[in-house]
């Protein structure tokens, strides 16, 4: 049990970034996602254009709370080749994982055929090149673990399927093209606060018990579905193996932000970022409209994943 | 325009199979992946058992269209590891493929996490070794072509999706275990016969002019869905370009096998053998509970395809 009275702290200053941020036309800045380089904070961040279609936007900040949103967009949906019959409706939900001196992104493409996993790369946060689109339809929230196992590439992803709630997936590639052995690792528990669906959120990090995942869950209410945050824990040198999840939520709408907005009650993560001191940033969309940011403790999320966790499964 | 009363001609005698044929309990005898081996005819057949799920039969023949059933079910759900997980709820609707001396057989799998492709291999038609389940959920119809393309092994499948019709998509392996660069290449045309959606069904065969593929497609109407027979022509090189799509169905549902039955209104097939003599033996399930067969002409069914096309997207 949850004795602590929130596992995360929220920053003072949220939302951290609000479509007034943006020096470029756009209705929404949420989810987003986070990587550290050399001390300094990126987020990739996902916002809706006015013909309801969302693009990708960049910013950078020297401490994590307060952030310089680039002068042009990052990446829009591509003009030319197969990416472009892809991504027509738009590209949405980032996440960046850190593997040698690539950072690979991963986003959800859609278009009149779906929406699918797009996979890209850049080094330098200026241009980025396209790899492949490595799902089919309907998948979205896909992370690449920050690490190969035994050669081969890991993501989580979450398939849209009609006959189980949607839960995630684990799969591997050789090549980052390739993608199989997939399994389903973990599921919604039934009158649980994650009942409805759940979905892959930030990129997993390293801790000394094992990877920390901060994924979302959905439960349906009679006005509308509520989006929270919660944790599990992965061995480190096998993945697909869940070592606990933690039973309670670690976060959920409360803050105004978060409560109202574009989509009502929810708080979605993108992207997570462990620091030297022990704690982690944890950033998320407030109600699909702006990013908030908070911090928790790794060990106490950690810790909630071992002392009192829920079958995965 | 199709001239012909009839492309298919279907056999006096069908249906070929029905469960009386089986020396096994079973309740019906459908879809069927047919393939022929030193003369001999092959089925691997779909029957319902009375618990409500499926396992796999084999059926052989002289002459194509008078088949003994072996006396033992020829595959059913896997009782230990991964594969058992995602077959718990019984193996449907296999195809065969024959590559080099291997015989590959995909099947959908269904369990609890929904329905997915699986995919084994033999050379005898005795033992089977299951290679690896290439899809995640949820996903039906994959067939592969029967030969390597710049080193890959290439597939056709259907994806589940909510957004757009069921289409069929193409997707490339190096190895039968890792599969990606994946792109929809045909889609159902609206208010047409195959409006609501389509699915692969024959593995493709060689003609001089592209590889044949009998596909199904299916349309809604106030009493239930119609599935038909359609066909259509890949290239010979680059088997993800279409040539042509037929705008005419090839087979309807008209016996009264296959207009009543278990589901009504069905003809759907797994299997096609291309003859020496230029005609080729469709198979097919009628109202998901017999096995019918017929003949048809290859050059009526390619010329069909590029005479008056629809466009495949």
């Amino acid at each position: 049990m949850n004795l602590k009275n929130s596992m995360v702290h929220r920053f003072k200053g949220n939302p951290i970034l609000t479509k007034g941020n943006v020096p470029y036309a756009v209705e929404t800045v949420h989810n987003a996602a986070a990587v550290k380089i050399l001390g300094e904070y990126l987020l990739v961040f996902r916002s809706h254009l006015r013909n309801g279609r969302s693009i990708l936007g960049l910013a950078r900040s020297k401490d994590g709370c307060n952030f310089v949103v680039a002068p042009e967009p990052f990446m829009v949906p591509a003009r030319e080749g197969v990416f472009a019959e892809y991504e027509e409706f738009g590209i949405e939900d980032p996440r960046i994982c850190q593997i040698d001196n690539d950072f690979l992104i991963s986003y959800s493409a859609y278009s009149r055929h779906g929406v699918r996993i797009g996979l890209c790369k850049t080094s330098d946060f200026r241009s980025v090149e396209r790899i492949a689109l490595i799902t089919q339809a309907d998948y979205r929230n896909a992370v690449l673990f920050p690490a190969k196992f035994q050669g081969r590439y890991v993501r989580l992803d979450r398939p849209h399927t009609e006959i189980a709630p949607w839960s995630i997936w684990i799969s591997y590639s050789p090549d980052l093209i390739h993608w199989g052995d997939s399994r389903v690792i973990m599921k919604p528990a039934p009158y649980h606060w994650d009942q409805m669906k759940i979905g892959p959120g930030a990129t997993p990090f390293r801790t000394s018990k094992g990877w920390l995942h901060v994924y979302h869950g959905v439960f349906q209410t009679m006005d509308g579905a509520v989006y929270r945050l919660g944790v599990a824990l992965h061995d480190l040198e096998d993945p697909a193996k869940i070592l606990g999840v933690a039973d309670e939520w670690i976060l959920q709408p409360e803050e105004p932000c978060e409560v109202t907005g574009y989509v009502h009650n929810v708080v979605f993560t993108c992207g997570a970022i462990p620091e030297d001191d022990g704690t982690v940033k944890i950033y998320w969309g407030g109600a699909d409209t702006v990013v908030c940011m908070g911090t928790a403790v790794i060990d106490d999320l950690v810790g909630l994943c071992l002392s009192a966790p829920r079958p995965p499964m």
